[in-house]
């Protein structure tokens, strides 16, 4: 640049006037001029490092990635629709207050608003304990809702494994006094629903429930003061082998040996049926109430699981903890599975996709006489589905359209842009999807290449003849073929021509 | 309650001791115990007040506001692909510097994140300048796409008039270099298509050029400095009256009294094309290039809105101003029009539904080389238009159905719980939406009831002899028609007598 040049001559004056011990009023004049040059300079430069860029851990969808994104978000909906689920949509933040105390451990991965006057709020980290605040306000206490929105959560991003700091979370949720794992298992049917519609490869649905945790924690002898914090260990067996959580038990958490290989034991069981059968026969686990009263839900779950054609995929599952604290009854996570190397014995798992379970006392602690509404729900993560559907449409090389134009309203010659503003106004008005250039006088060339460019399958051109014969020539890209339509026939044409049927 | 009792009863020993000059110290006790009462008193009282609420100027949407939304959000999308356009999405927050220095005296709205190490965020204003740090960001230089999002403006709140803090802008842009009002006219025509298309009633877009107000400013006398302040006064003239604006540019803003005038006399015009004539003739207008310029674009805008069969809504008007400082060129605005007391000459407006303009210079100020890219858009202000959608609704009884469940599975004696699974679940997987209670033995009449309340048009319904018959007798919730349908072919009739056509 210039103005560096100019620096590094001004510098170089300076030193040779100080070499030639030079007078010194000389020597502070040049001096001075060298410092407003490089103070001039770092100013132009702090002007120019303005930074072109999303926040950290969030991204732009462009219009290629919408296109990915509506379809999953499609397939969702009409599953949530098809199980009867009504719609309903919170403010993207809360009262602050409204959120302390619901996530235990992650509560600092919270995003606060500035104080700017005013109340104090932050924005959603879950769209769960915005439900159970929207049922306790209007003090509902029974609905079956979707509600697929954006939650922040200042975590650590992990962007190419679809982990950002803001991402759509797509939740069911039954809430009710009903009759034990009826909607349970529903949750369930969903989850295996979906996933089996969005096409993602193999996958199982992991089930515990936090009363046989508790309940195989008490019996391992775990202080009930440790409960939690051990269950928050457990919770990482997912992405940690058992020794480092084991360490982790003892060392930074202070959990006696023997309990942590007691539960050791334990957690390396999964099964189905005949796993729950087996623990209820268990000598410490039926001795305790919770514990019971647990498998006694799980078998009653995998009951209805086997109505639904679904066990295949259900794993009973001891490891499995949830990191958040208001479950209280059965959680659930849907991992997906590698297959890559099919003659592995056991598939890896590549992460959670969905995840959730049965929360009955969160609406409680917003009610002010603490009414509780049991509910339980499931939250679709779809960030991980996305980047799945992402990588597989780019090595399909299948071309997404971005839009839905039926016709592209083009013309021969020029002068003819007020014919094209006339017809596509006429094509607007009749529901037809059409698109122009914003040219006066477009080369047909290029008009036929921007459909070629951008999937529109047909072109209606408007020439001197085709008005003189009350016309309108219309092309079909994929095959070049041209047919003259009759202005008034122009509409239904491209509507037949268009028709998915 | 009782702990406010207990703290009165200890008050009046207090102020009888002290009455009858009792001992100091034990005076002294009496008040320390009084005051400790209080804290404890106050501190419960704290944590009882727990406010149960949606922060300010924000509301959630139930289940029928969701059903209403959703209706205005397909009008206005259908449009929006109508014409052919693109979607894309951006994140809730942006880098506090991105928003710095685009919105004139708008900025004090802007809700900040609190600093919580990292980055300084803001949530967006609008989706302008996002969508213009997305184009700079990408090197786009050339998109027709719509957004539809929420944005975040810390205003003082007037949720009746639907005017909220979080509130919808469904916006569509045009960037690139383009002959020129060809997209200005589409970005009418749209606002146009909509408004049409939700029935709200009589309307008018009124229309104005940034460089029409700039030499109207120029020719009455306004310093070049004044001219951005001068500009805010006049988009006060949709709530002000004329004398109030004028007080305020002379006596706030310190213009002379002649040069307000003069302005006075511009801003009460409005009219359509022969308005647009005469003041391509008025002496001094036309002597300022800028005037000159917006005039003859205006000119091009109406022959290609004649075109488009739309004038008769639109008016020229040189009152319009509008807030935002990045608009270089045409500005728009659409407001409905009152016509309840159909006897007044002039109907009156009841407020902006959508707005928008050109804005050239927006991109370049992303961009590090300055690089522009000519942008125009519009944005439908979603939420008045919800409020007219929810006040028309309540008016006119009809009933929303808040899901799209076209049977209920149900049985007619006990003990069927397992059959109404086993059913449901072959319906949910054959694509049939479909409820069922959550209880292990409903009675037959809950479950009708239930399909009134909800508008579920038909019941699958279970029994003994059903079962070993092989068939599900399926009745008609309207007529109380009942079929005996052979379980085969059930999907099917289902389907038929739910179909639309």
């Amino acid at each position: 640049m210039a103005e560096e040049a100019a620096v590094r001559a001004q510098a170089e004056t300076v030193r040779r006037l100080k070499q030639d011990n030079a007078d010194p009023d000389e020597i502070a004049k040049e001096v001075t001029k060298l410092l407003e040059m490089k103070a001039q300079l770092g100013a132009d430069e702090g002007k120019q490092k303005f930074v072109l860029k999303t926040p950290k851990g969030t991204r732009d969808f462009g219009p290629k990635e919408m296109a990915i994104r509506e379809r999953a978000f499609k397939a969702i909906i009409s599953c949530f629709k098809r199980h009867g689920a009504e719609v309903i949509d919170t403010p993207v933040f809360e009262l602050k207050e409204t959120l302390t105390g619901k996530y235990g451990e992650d509560s600092k991965l919270i995003y606060d608003l500035k104080d700017q006057g005013g109340e104090l709020l932050s924005l959603r980290y879950d769209l769960t304990v915005p439900f159970a605040r929207y049922l306790a306000m209007n003090k509902i206490t029974n609905i079956k809702r979707y509600h697929i929105a954006k939650v922040y959560r200042r975590d650590n991003p992990a962007m190419t494994r679809g982990r950002y700091r803001e991402f759509y979370q797509c939740d069911f949720d039954i809430a009710g006094q009903f009759d034990p794992m009826i909607p349970d298992a529903e949750c369930l049917k969903i989850v295996h629903e979906i996933l089996s519609d969005l096409q993602l490869g193999d996958f199982v649905i992991k089930v515990n429930d936090r009363r046989i945790l508790d309940g195989m924690f008490a019996v391992c002898g775990v202080p009930d003061s440790k409960f939690r914090t051990i269950c928050s260990s457990v919770d990482k067996l997912d992405k940690m082998p058992w020794e480092e959580v084991r360490s982790e038990m003892v060392g930074e958490k202070g959990l006696s040996p023997e309990a942590a290989d007691r539960i050791g034991e334990y957690v390396q069981l999964h099964g189905g049926l005949d796993l729950i059968e087996r623990l209820l026969q268990d000598p410490k686990l039926s001795q305790n109430k919770l514990a019971k009263e647990g498998l006694g839900d799980m078998k009653l779950l995998f009951e209805y699981l086997t109505l639904f054609g679904i066990t295949g995929k259900v794993s009973f599952d001891l490891s499995l903890a949830r990191g958040l604290d208001y479950y209280t009854g059965v959680i659930f996570e849907a991992v997906l599975l590698q297959q890559e190397n099919e003659h592995v014995e056991e598939p890896v798992s590549v992460g959670s996709v969905a995840g959730g379970g049965r929360y009955d006392g969160l609406v409680g602690m917003f009610d002010p006489k603490g009414r509780k509404v049991p509910c339980v729900g499931v939250s679709i993560g779809i960030e991980r589905i996305f980047s799945i559907l992402e990588q597989r449409l780019e090595a399909s090389e299948e071309k997404v359209r971005t839009t839905e134009t039926q016709v592209l309203v083009a013309s021969a010659q020029k002068k003819l842009l007020e014919e094209r503003l006339k017809l596509i106004s006429e094509l607007w008005d009749a529901g037809i999807k059409a698109e122009m250039l914003y040219k006066k006088n477009p080369k047909l060339l290029n008009q036929l290449q921007y459909c070629e460019d951008t999937g529109i399958p047909l072109v209606a051109i408007v020439g001197e003849q085709e008005l003189k014969d009350g016309v309108v020539k219309l092309r079909i890209v994929a095959t070049r073929e041209e047919v003259s339509v009759p202005r008034e026939s122009l509409v239904e044409e491209i509507r037949i021509r268009t028709s998915q049927c």
